[in-house]
This record gives C-alpha cells, sequence and structure tokens, in this order.
C-alpha cells in the first residue's frame, strides 16, 4: 500500500519533542503493511542506530485496542521475544498522536521477511510461535479474537450475494460444521494470529523476529499453530508440505510440546483457520475496487487449503 | 506509490554479492517516487550506517538515459553536492539488473522533504540549484530535453479530448506563444529539470542533499530557475508570494550570477514551465484511472500559475 496519513514537519517535530531519542534525520514512508501507516525513523540518539518505525493506526484498527498491542509488545520484548519494542515518551506513555492519527514508535527489527519459503524456515517459525505463546501466558490485558466463529457468518454474509450457488453452499455447510465442531476446551492464551511469512524476518538463516501484533488477541495456542500450518506449509501450487508442516509441528513441540487434545484438534482448527482466511480474503475482494491502493489477496488459495484439511484422515497427513 | 516490484531473497543476494557493501540486514520497501521502485537497504558494512537506496527503473525511464543519470550523479558527487551517490560493484559498474529489471544502488542521504515551504527554504534552494548548475558545467554526457516546448505540443494533443473547448483555446494559443517566442540563446547546460519540495532535504534547517535526477537534461540554466520558482514561490491557494522568489533568485545569484538575457527571460521560461507541468499532469490526469496506484496531481494549479506569469509586466512583479 502507499502512506495513507501525510505528517507534516512541524507535526513530526513536536512528536517528537515527547521523547529521548534525538531529532529525526529521515522519515521515510515505507509501501509494506496495509492496516497502518509506517514510517521508518531515523534519529540523532536512542538505541540501535537510531533507527525505529513510526506507526499511524488507521480506521482498521480500534483505538481501544492499542493498550493490549502496545502492552503486548512490551510484554514479549521483556521476555526476550525479538518483536518491535513500544518507545515511551517522557511521560511513561507509549501511545501518543501524530497527525491527528493515535500513533507509536517502536525499535527497528533487523532482518527481511522471506518471499520464498523454504522448509527451512519452519523449525524456527514453530520454535518462535510456541516461545510467544510461553511468554504471553502471564500477559494481564484480554482481547477476546473477533475472528473465530461467531465472527465468520456476518463476513460471509457481507459476502454471499457475490459469490456462485456452489461456493455459497460449501461454504454455508463449512459454518453449520464449525458450530457444531469447533473445540471447546483447548489450552488458550495470547496468539499472534497472524504469523504469516511478510510478519517473521530472518537474518543470516536465523529467525531474527516477529512483527505486526495488530491481530493479537485470546484464542486456542494450537489455533495459532494451525494458522503457520496454512501460512507455511503450502507451496506455490496450494499442495500441502508434509515435510514443512512436520518441521513447524516439531520446532513447536520443541519448546511447548502440544497436548493430546490439541493434536486432534488441529485438522478442525486449521481448516476453521484457512475458512477464516478465505472470507476475510472474500469480503476484501468484494469490498475493495480493483486497482485500489490495497493489493487484493486471493480467497481461491484459503479455499483451496480448506478443502485439504477437510480431507485429512489422520495426523500422519500432517506428517506427525 | 506501493513498490512495483518485488524482489526475492535469492535475487537479492546475488544482486549483492557484486559489491563489497556486505549482506542485507534489512530491505524495505518505500512508499515515495513515482517512476521507479525504491528500497531502503541496510547492510553489514560499507560507509554511512551501512544504510542505501535501491532503485530499480521502471517502465517511465528509458535504459539508455541510466548511464547521464548515474553519470550525473558520481559527477555532482564528486564535486561536492551533496547527492545520491552511486555505488559502484566490484567490476566498476553502477548499473546492474535485479528481478529483471535495470537498477542501482545510491548512498543514502539524511535529511527530510519540507512538506510545508516557507521562505527559509528559497535562498538555500537557490543556492543549491547554481552550485549544480556550476558543477554540472563539465560533465561529458549529453541528454536533450524531451519536455522543452517541441514536446509539448503531443503532449496536448494526447489531452484536448478531454478537456472543454475554452481551456484547450487557451493552451493552443500558449503553444503558438512558445514557439514563436521560446528564447534561442541562454546559458546552457545540466539542468536538474523536477527540483520540486520533495526531491530537497533539509536537516536542522539547511539544505541536506538533492535527490531524483530521472528528469536531468541540458537545457537554458534559467529554465531550471523558472521550474524552482513555480515549484517553492507559490502559496497552497495558488498565490505567487515575491518575497519567496526574491530569495531564491538572490540565493541563485550569490552562488551563480543570472546574466541580463536570462532576466529578462524568466517570465516567458517560467510561464513555459507552468505550461510543461501543466501538461504532463493533465496527460496523467487523462489517463491514469481513478483510484490507480499513483497519485495523481492537479493541473490547475499549474493553470493558475501560468496565468501568473502571462500576466507579469516586470521583473518587480519577481521581488527583483
Amino acid at each position: 500500500m502507499a502512506v495513507y496519513t501525510e505528517v507534516s514537519d512541524a507535526e513530526l517535530e513536536t512528536f517528537l519533542a515527547d521523547y529521548d531519542i534525538g531529532q529525526a534525520e529521515s522519515f521515510k514512508g515505507i509501501a509494506e503493511g496495509v492496516e497502518n501507516t509506517n514510517y521508518v525513523l531515523a534519529t540523532t540518539g536512542g538505541r540501535g542506530r537510531g533507527q525505529y518505525m513510526v506507526t499511524l493506526y488507521e480506521k482498521r484498527v480500534d483505538p481501544k485496542d492499542l493498550p493490549f498491542f502496545l502492552g503486548l509488545m512490551d510484554h514479549l520484548a521483556e521476555r526476550g521475544i525479538n518483536c518491535p519494542r513500544p518507545i515511551h515518551g517522557r511521560d511513561g506513555r507509549a501511545l501518543r498522536t501524530l497527525a491527528g492519527k493515535p500513533a507509536a514508535i517502536t525499535s527497528f527489527l533487523q532482518g527481511m521477511w522471506p518471499r520464498r519459503m523454504t522448509v527451512q524456515h519452519c523449525a524456527p517459525v514453530g520454535e518462535a510461535l510456541a516461545a510467544l505463546h510461553l511468554a504471553g501466558r502471564d500477559f494481564a490485558i484480554r482481547r477476546p479474537n473477533a475472528l473465530s466463529v461467531s465472527g465468520w457468518r456476518p463476513l460471509f454474509g457481507g459476502a454471499r450475494d457475490h459469490i456462485d450457488k456452489a461456493l455459497a453452499h460449501e461454504l454455508g455447510s463449512e459454518l453449520d460444521f464449525f458450530d457444531a465442531h469447533w473445540p471447546k476446551d483447548l489450552p488458550a492464551g495470547v496468539i499472534h494470529a497472524d504469523m504469516f511469512n511478510d510478519n517473521v524476518f530472518f537474518l543470516n538463516e536465523r529467525l531474527s523476529g516477529i512483527i505486526d501484533f495488530y491481530f493479537a488477541c485470546n484464542d486456542f495456542l494450537a489455533y495459532d499453530v494451525a494458522i503457520c500450518l496454512n501460512a507455511w506449509c503450502f507451496e506455490p501450487d496450494n499442495a500441502f508440505n508434509a515435510t514443512k508442516a512436520r518441521a513447524l509441528l516439531q520446532g513447536y513441540d520443541k519448546v511447548r510440546k502440544l497436548d493430546d487434545a490439541e493434536r486432534q484438534a488441529l485438522p478442525t482448527l486449521a481448516r476453521g483457520s484457512a475458512l477464516r482466511f478465505m472470507l476475510t480474503r472474500l469480503y476484501d475482494w468484494v469490498h475493495t475496487p480493483a486497482g485500489a491502493l490495497v493489493k487484493r489477496k486471493d480467497p481461491n488459495e484459503y479455499l483451496a487449503k480448506l478443502r485439504f484439511h477437510r480431507g485429512v484422515t489422520s495426523l500422519s497427513d500432517y506428517g506427525l
């Protein structure tokens, strides 16, 4: 996407005056991220080469969720997770206002997200996800997952008139299935909920950081594993790669062992996760004009993933 | 704009292997620039904090012009102009290929372009423009200005059917006027030709650099001054600010004195420059779908400027 919100010189100067990180030496809007406006900021002072990220929260982020998101990043960073660390102003606050929008400065993470996902990425992703789950255990603020089962039907309702009947029928049946069979009692906690390849940085073939906590929420921990199975373990032609899945699940188990109930629930969780991304993509597809600033993602990719998980008969399909 | 060309990990690694600047530590597409794809690159080695810009040249830049643009930046940087300095590979070449596109790495310039232009910016802009003209005097490669008088009629031809008759008539008369009255013999040399506020960086209220040489060409030096008068000396309501113009022209004169013929030609050059930007904006307006990735600029702003210069009766209107 392009920058949504322009920041004037005077606004930036006033904003930085509340911090102890010096003055701006450069400030460039970056083209990544769909939900918010992001700038790379270099300053004359502070830690980490004087490099920071400035995020302006746009309308798709609910301001009342920001204490959860920023508090979570503080909490995780203190526990050794490599994630953007909110920079606090002199008054202790991390959440401020810039150009009329809620805004925060965070540390700048080295590394690059892998454009091509390989099996080598999967074990580190599993390990990092488990470490995040452990580090999040004692985080005090709670945020229910608005995009879990009860959120799917309204999304479907907004898209069903724009898709063909057979597909609408298939998705309707899926919703019925999840109403009846979604797990009720699995270990829960803070999940990232969006750990796609563009949110995970690598440096010298090691995982160097996790970004974008703006979907994080409380839900089943194994649901986060299911999201990663979908995000990291399919090939570009939508074929499932069991070798990648095994690496990811073994990586996870090394740090936090999935219990039997979680393992048995994986096919349902992965199928549900596929439906969730299918539905949000479908919703965006229907509601975003062609040629708009936001690049639309293909819902059919997640339809193919959903159908794969629906056909899973044993955990050996996941390489276990 | 958003990033036009995605670069894969493997492509970036192969690209950097031909340079002596270390390996990538971060690589972020930036949202500025309309013509090309730009990334901020941080590496483990090299000068300047290991910060660079990587530019992929997209279809609006003619590859055969790239030796001029890159050679010019080398030439100017060697003569003390603060501009992006092309980084040469181990084989001495600055122009290479990345993701199938012509591409180059340049140094990263500190500073920010002023979102709000004030009179304080104008003298430094004039001085820097004159210094650029002097530094460019002995640059060996030549590139005629494709967007001078002879290039305006085809642009007009591509837009005339989309504008109202009175405006088409007015612009047609302007073209006739310039065919008859465009200056023929003024001091010429390398001009920047696009020194708008987003191409000039300031740091601590001092001009810290000039970027974006992708319209640079050979033309009358005073035409570049006229472009700056239009870019820096009007208020947001299109009112001309003679105080700003005086500061800009005095700044220029301090470094390179405009001769009498150049001064007399200024109203015609400024009027022509206004028509040039009016026409390219009009062309883009007509040919860019609404809601496309590229933000369209308002042609009417330059129509107002053109009409102002048409009414100029003496150089005192420019504060001289």
